[in-house]
């Protein structure tokens, strides 16, 4: 006769989440030439930046850079079995940072700290909000950012009555001391754009023209090589007896294909350095057609002399063309059924000096 | 006027196999990083021994190993064009085991010896016995193994009459002297499992609640990428003229997939010490989702004092929850239709005291 | 209130070429490991002078080389965005050669001249012909083509009246000095073919069994890797509003899989030299199934007395089987509908007198 096991970890609910609660998430993992390229080739990204130690020592790195987005995936990807297994809804995301770059054969893994928790008023769940950090093995942080996702309560009738609900910031503080090295030069002939950032104006509007499908084993492949075991993404068995019917593509992948199409407008915008918010507006579902437009937010001067700051908002639309529709929301103010990505975002671009002649 | 080539490879049929014949399978490969992120993206496999240098360092390797699974697929692969191109069945596999480890950079090759073979009393086939070893390019063996399979004979008229059937040990056996490092030190913050050797016992089960779904980009880029040629695997169009009607899908996608849902509950078990024997009960196709449970067949103590073994049987079913079936066969002896895999294999795992405090 | 950006490029249009124009393609491309396996996995390539750094070390390299294929496909792959982008068609190649081996490691990038135009009669488009170079990072050449594309016009009403059309060679000048290393040894063993260059006699057809069906991932993912943004091969919301209804598979890929399968009796032809021209007859979509076979157009002897070339045509069909068809062509001098590639390119094979005893 066997005996059921309990050694099996069904995640955490709300109940298992306490204010001041430290999680070290399991399984550091070392980035290697593999992701890079299986990155490009769920994206197509074109980032000169990530593809060319070349141009990154042109630049003035030692070698390339691995994309932030990448990154972010592999390290978040960590704290879904701990975080968000039992997660009815990712709620949102804010002062993401990317305080230290990574290079190919570093070791990434990442901790959280609760930091909030509010008893949903039916009291059959909750919102927990965490702290999280991504550090390299040289305990440098590369990854820092705030998340809230709404979890299952173990005990639905029983009410617990907190409701600590945290403040965070507009948008991402920007620091004096920007991490990446000063730039040497810039090859618009290699990075195949010709803006910098004195050419960019807040109310400037970009429709990027291309667009692209995801297939099932694109976004599968992708979010097991960020070891995300979210199950709503690869269990299309399960996800057949949902409303849902079949399996949910996970945002991330639609922030990487946005960004990826991006690129045409914003070549020289190669570094992202914040991510202020996000939503996923709506699912996406395999077979869906990605398109993007992006709006300047704002142009943020910085005391380095060569680079400046935009802040930009990349709205991603699903089977719909970036310039057939003027704005994400309708006049009732809900986001329209085909906008899947809602994108408050920093990155940095080099001035105009550092053009290469 | 052009002339038939008779250059072209048809693989071997029954007669073309001698009792002690050595066959060198061609397709030396050279190991790399490209591979270890493949086999993640595949199967979303989270044992933190292949993911991380730092963790494997703190174990006590220099570096990472490949995993025992993925390094299997690629040096097997490399018998298909040899032994089974024309085989009409994969009849079954016994002591394989895992002599030395495979790290990124290593080159493996295969050699098999034929040590059985048995005509079928149709004489239309016959069985094929082999015994394959797996070489590093220091030419320490790395896979030792012995496998039988149908194949077709050329000649279906005459019968040869020979029936010469080796004999296998019921389960791999376990030497003195295992080749993996002193353990010095376990973190259970980054493999993300608690439980050691001595937690474990017979008669235990463990119900593995994810459910991975495979498509046929999955599948088909996993087979290629291993340089397996079965047709059957690849050609769409002839599959659609067979019974099976579409591509069937690899067993060894089938094992993969169930070792990576292994993880939960076996976060420790990193090491595949043996595969003492496995079935693949009924055939997979793309759009099946694999689930899978684990018993504990044997509690195996070891003269070291950092590690034992388990002895596990892994069932994989398709399409159904691991908790809905309490036996792989029905009351008749026979496998049911939903399940996909029966692995008798032995892992290894570290003992409490190696846990870092 | 947003302003429609005009940063968005939107490729060139006939009228933005002139003649004797040079582009410096964007995108240098550091080539890795993960390219390497990804292109195993998408062709299930077997030629095992690319899979093994010790067969490449007894041949005679210090490392294995990139596959010829993987790396015409990367580095062509930049110029889709200023030579292609709003290409009506890919009319043809002349003259591509390999004139040094690429490398892991290497970063590789791309320049083209302009060599021809010719407007249309209609006045709606014109035939842009150009010469392109792919360097290295120490600007040696590793690949030179001529290529021509019939482009849209920007002003279809006015014409322009220019006919400057370049002339090709019928093939691929074969040079004295062949840039491979002498080649000490080959193991037949290693490299699965036991046929050498005086093995090969013109006139020779082999019929390769082998059927490789490629679906939207398999496709999709390698275009992506190769950086290529022709909207056609990932925009499926698009293309359904075209004749074709779906996306239409990059070329580059057929090439590939074709290669792939021509292995099975070509096995030591492990270099491509050169492709003398191609075409590619008809559409590939995902669900194909690719087989080919290969006639030995010419054997070519060369002053090394370690090797020799062989003029192939390499003919692939999709949906059957390559026994099936005798000739590429109807009655009608048309392609048949199912052949989907027709290529007339050089390998070099080793003499006999390389086999390793």
């Amino acid at each position: 006769m066997s005996k059921i096991s309990t050694k099996i970890n069904v995640g955490n609910f709300f109940e298992d989440f306490s204010i001041g609660q430290k999680i070290i998430h399991p399984l550091p993992r070392t980035i290697t030439e593999g992701e890079v390229s299986l990155y490009i080739a769920f994206t197509g990204s074109r980032f000169a930046l990530h593809s060319s130690d070349e141009l990154a020592q042109e630049i003035g790195y030692n070698e390339r850079p691995i994309d932030d987005i990448l990154m972010f995936h592999l390290t978040f990807g960590k704290s879904v079995q701990d975080i968000s297994l039992n997660a009815i809804a990712n709620l949102g995301y804010a002062e993401i940072s990317f305080p230290n770059p990574v290079f190919i054969g570093d070791t990434v893994r990442m901790e959280s700290t609760v930091i909030g928790l509010k008893e949903n008023s039916n009291g059959k769940s909750g919102v927990v909000y965490v702290h999280s950090i991504g550090y390299n093995e040289q305990d440098k942080e590369v990854l820092n950012f705030k998340r809230w996702v709404m979890v299952h309560k173990k005990d639905k009738e029983t009410m617990i009555g907190i409701n600590e609900v945290p403040t965070f910031a507009e948008s991402t503080p920007i620091v004096e001391d920007i991490n990446i090295p000063e730039i040497d030069m810039v090859d618009t002939n290699a990075t195949g754009g010709e803006y910098f950032f004195e050419d960019y104006e807040v109310g400037e509007r970009l429709n990027h023209p291309e667009g692209i499908t995801i297939d099932d084993s694109d976004h599968t492949l992708a979010t097991k090589l960020y070891q995300n075991n979210a199950k709503v993404h690869f269990n299309d068995h399960m996800m057949k007896s949902t409303p849902m019917g079949e399996r949910l593509m996970y945002g991330g992948i639609v922030i990487s294909i946005a960004r990826a199409i991006s690129f045409n407008g914003l070549q020289n915008a190669q570094w992202v350095y914040a991510i202020n918010s996000g939503a996923h507006c709506n699912p996406t579902y395999a077979g869906d057609t990605i398109y993007a437009y992006t709006e300047v937010l704002d142009v943020i001067d910085h005391s380095r002399d060569d680079l400046g700051l935009l802040r930009l908002r990349t709205v991603a639309i699903k089977n719909q063309k970036s310039d057939e529709i003027e704005s994400p929301k309708g006049e009732d103010g809900k986001y329209l059924k085909n906008v899947v990505l809602d994108l408050d975002y920093t990155v940095i671009v080099p001035k105009k000096k550092t053009k290469k002649q």
